[in-house]
């Protein structure tokens, strides 16, 4: 595909839209998968009697059952209709979610029929090839060389993010295990155990390949907690954002390592990981002679959309190999923000230099002038992820992709045979011709087990038509960034609402690194942080499903509480600003938002944004005149004599 | 629904068929699922202008876009025909993969379109309900209280086996914890630590209660090794057949236990765990003061679909409990078999009497005269299983849900408290009125993360369309066990074949438990085992997508190798029978089979078998005669002048 294609990718294209614009094509194709896959059946062996005869069809139980399926699908579409939520708005801003790809969609539709389960080749001879391509612009877009990497899709960021423990923690209880082997122990001959709890990623890795030519990768993998199981006090550390989010408590409790080994990293007023305090705390745990078994950066916090400075963690872990003879895991969660590193590469999936990239934006209208994007510490977190040694990211958040489709890449693939299994029936031994790759890797490398061909087809269809690129997702991405950047500077600038003799004031807790923007409305004259949460967790009721139904609303978003628990001091520089003294802070602890991820397509045009705002702002004062109304009926009816004192 | 309604289920009218003899319909319910999404989009705030206008969509890069996209799925169909396995067709008898449920296909292009996500309810309010539905609906077909149970989709079985085995360990450590808080420990007073290693499943539980009561749990729950991490040496031993799936290898490796704490039950010659060596060896870890963490049944083992003796099980440890004051947990794997419980099932779920089921059988024509099923054994196998701690089931096995959907169920839900969790942007806490169970169980409570409210979808739409009792689900998996067995004793009779001067036979491994018959090809005359061997992995090439385009072949089927060090000596019974010497079996110590899952639904009527084994009997002749062909080629190259020696 040469770039001059590429660029003529149009955004608008891509998804059914809104109002379902695109509803002549998408029907036509939904028409097309599904013809196809039936004629593929009638084809196959055309001599073969239908089992079912035309007679049989009309018999009446036979009828009944095909209006029960029906009545089925009837009930089940009016639930939907009922208590869904219409991502595909945007009227919606809140969640991770947003219209998905209907080539994904399409794709998605045409596997399912042929129904193939990716554990196995021979389940899925056409799936398990478009799971490993798809894999490969995984790794490529993270900067890893695909020869040398590994990336397959998982069911979720959760399950990706287990994984990427489950290698690193097999890795760690590697060099003990070669020490306790008698023909292998001669490798790592004098070092401590200290020095075997800290080795080098790459180093140990490197011993494996001599372990396989001496015959004894089995048993030595046997002797590591694989089989030995987990030993927590030889492990060491695993080092993870305060904020971070619960699946990494659920991973430490399901992998055996047990939440005390977290140690919470504290996160700055941008929300990300604070980089002069983690050094601090990896020099202590060095001093103390704990070893680390792995830095965790999060690239796109689950509450902010902040982006961590990955950068610094490589060069954390740099001096430390150099300094202490101390090395690390290091893993980067970046479920939500992974994809937004095609925004950086160009179309030979080169990291574009900083001041190159700005050029193309603009030149190229996908990032218009005025829009400050990205961030310097930004650009710098997205180049260093080449450095990391696993990456989560999930093709159902910024890939849109439907649900689910997570994904795992590792930087070296060597990694896998920590953790793989073989079963004599589901990977036989074909012909050495084929792909063999394809036919051994999936469900014996992996942590799952059966998953959905469709899926793979889905991510593989999305790659295909949207390259992983600046002229690709690049596209796409941006203009949910320039959104969120436009509405993040309206909010920062709004003139009060005025309800009555009420007025309110809407500010941006922060201006986004990605997309996401948190808010909050704050009474004007209220000086009580108690006060100001209660109005904006009412304003998330009446603007959310808990309202009721979300069809009729106006405007829905998400929302979540920003507490000393989970974040520290973080959130007093905004309640400060916002005119709460320090001492409201330390008595509440915690600030409620409102959390809008701006993934939208469709606010482009700044004439369009303009009229999305104008009408915003009316729903804002029409919610706002719901919230005072509310609470006039709820003193009237507390101040009422017929209610007993 | 009235029995009455129910017994007019027509199976042939649940799937789209192998000759999609049910086209129009499926054709008009996916533009049904498809339409009423899309206008739903429409009617959403009508006054919303459209964002992309007509004229827009006539611009030559958003019709290129839309072209692209029609390309790549042109693309994936040729790629998904070229190689895809028809499961559709009765020629398909391999893996447990047929024909999925027509109703599960549209709910879930239905529900994708709204593309809820289970994770947290405020992502799938419509489909997180279906999912609790839908777990109930399995929980009572396993014989649980639903009131008290607790079930969910998993990615597949191998996540909710890992999910047993966490609750299993979790809870295992509970008793230790609890001895080490000093608030606690007067709940286990005066017990070693012995017998707190050894308590009952239903009696921690019943401590956690107490626990709860005095707000003690989460600081005693953190003692566990969820806290604290795994200590293989304090949770005993975990007893899974021989024949294991490999999946259970993974979970010891992946939850920390390690593959060394699991101890190997011989199976019989029904490659059902050997109860007597089970007996045996629970006793002598018993003696031996190793405490047992798990015992796992197996129904519907991967490679025989042979039905483990659940009843057995907890025969066992009733008495260890009785006798020795020792317990442990029971799983259940029925990944593969746990639906075939359904056919046990009167309509108000109660398990019926043998004597009744069978006149039952015969009365509506589930089951005709002369097939003998189910064997007393599996009857008494599935009974038992209401008395297991969890169950794992596949609903994209015998389920006919499409990939991927896998499910676990938990007797006591208690349980689910030792592994939950909550984030705060997840789990709201909205209006109490609310179906709060709706609202916090998922996401907080299950191993993965992120999940397709699709698929819940899809298998709540199966479960409302086929009841899981003998009038639904026993209708449908009815259809392939009856196959099964005519095809079993098709194969235990049929006459040689002849080709040339060589003659073969064909014989079943065994007579199934279940509808999964294993066979092989056998020349007369010959005694090497070796070379049996490579006549059925010939066989296996030539009759698999191992051949190149399965699409052109006549059969299709799977197999596997049965050997000694997954079965002992189980298979000697059938080797010896074949005709070969004892010493033969201890040379090659492994036997190729032939594995055909017959799940189809349409090979029902005597009169179609009868075809389709008179047309499967000149497939075979061709298959072997292509076989003696190649030798003879092989043969005469290896003899030829111009092969140098």
């Amino acid at each position: 595909m040469t770039d001059k294609q590429q660029s003529n990718l149009n955004v608008d294209a891509l998804f059914l839209g809104p109002k379902s614009e695109n509803s002549v094509f998408f029907k036509e194709m939904v028409g097309y998968a599904v013809s196809e896959h039936m004629h593929w059946r009638t084809d196959f062996h055309p001599e073969d009697p239908a089992l079912v005869t035309p007679v049989e069809q009309h018999a009446p139980d036979f009828r009944q059952t095909l209006y029960r399926t029906e009545g089925i699908l009837r009930q089940l579409s009016s639930k939907l209709k009922n208590t869904s939520v219409p991502w595909f708005s945007p009227r919606y801003l809140g969640h991770m979610n947003a219209d998905t790809l209907m080539v994904s969609n399409l794709a998605y539709v045409m596997t399912m029929m042929y129904n193939p389960n990716n554990c196995a080749h021979e389940a899925s001879p056409t799936t398990t090839g478009l799971e490993i391509e798809a894999g490969n612009d995984l790794c490529r877009m993270f900067g890893y060389d695909p020869k040398r990497a590994w990336g397959h899709i998982t069911s979720g960021g959760t399950v990706a993010n287990y994984e990427g423990v489950w290698v690193a923690r097999n890795l760690k209880t590697m060099p003990l295990a070669i020490a306790q082997h008698e023909k292998a122990r001669d490798l790592v001959a004098g070092m401590s155990e200290r020095e075997l709890l800290n080795m080098r990623p790459a180093a140990i890795l490197d011993l494996t390949d001599e372990l396989k030519k001496r015959g004894l990768f089995e048993e030595v993998r046997a002797l590591s907690c694989r089989g030995a199981g987990v030993k927590p006090a030889t492990l060491g550390k695993i080092l993870v954002p305060q904020s971070k989010h619960y699946s990494w408590m659920k991973a430490m409790d399901v992998l055996g390592i047990g939440q005390d080994m977290i140690v919470p990293l504290p996160v700055d007023e941008n929300y990300r990981t604070d980089v002069a305090r983690m050094r601090e705390i990896v020099f202590e745990l060095i001093e103390q002679g704990s070893p680390i078994l792995a830095v965790v950066s999060v690239v796109g916090t689950t509450e902010e959309g902040s982006i961590d400075r990955v950068d610094e963690v490589i060069k954390l872990r740099a001096e430390c190999e150099a300094r202490h003879g101390v090395s690390f895991y290091v893993h980067v969660d970046a479920a939500y923000g992974g994809y937004v590193r095609s925004m950086f590469l160009d179309e030979q999936d080169r990291f574009m230099e900083y001041d190159a990239l700005i050029a193309r934006y603009r030149a190229d209208g996908i990032v218009p002038d005025g829009v400050v994007w990205p961030k310097r510490a930004v650009y710098d977190g997205f180049k260093a992820m080449e450095e990391a040694d696993s990456i989560t990211v999930d093709p159902h958040k910024v890939g849109y992709v439907p649900y689910s489709a997570g994904a795992i890449c590792m930087k070296d693939k060597r990694i896998v045979d920590l953790v793989s299994y073989h079963a004599a029936y589901v990977f036989e031994e074909v012909a050495e011709e084929a792909d063999t790759e394809a036919q051994v890797v999936l469900g014996s490398s992996i942590m799952e087990g059966s998953k959905a061909g469709a899926t793979a087809a889905a991510v593989w269809a999305a790659h295909r038509l949207v390259p992983l690129n600046i002229s690709g997702y690049g596209r796409v991405i941006a203009r949910g960034i320039v959104a969120a950047d436009w509405f993040a500077r309206r909010l920062a600038s709004a003139p009060p609402f005025v309800i009555g003799e009420r007025r309110f004031e809407v500010r941006p807790v922060m201006h986004p690194d990605f997309h996401m923007v948190n808010f909050t409305f704050k009474e004007i004259g209220n000086g009580s942080l108690e006060d100001h949460n209660r109005l904006n967790k009412r304003m998330y009721e009446i603007c959310s499903y808990a309202s009721g139904r979300t069809y009729a609303n106006d405007f829905l978003t998400s929302s979540t509480s920003l507490s000393v628990e989970e974040y520290g001091h973080a959130p007093l520089h905004y309640v400060l600003e916002r005119g709460f003294s320090r001492a409201e802070w330390d008595e509440v602890e915690s600030v409620y938002i409102l959390r809008a991820a701006v993934m939208t397509h469709c606010l482009a045009k700044p004439d369009d944004f303009d009229a999305y705002w104008d009408e915003l702002r009316e729903v804002f004062t029409a919610k706002l005149r719901q919230i005072v109304d509310m609470e006039e009926k709820e003193n009237a009816l507390f101040n009422s004599p017929l209610v007993p004192a």
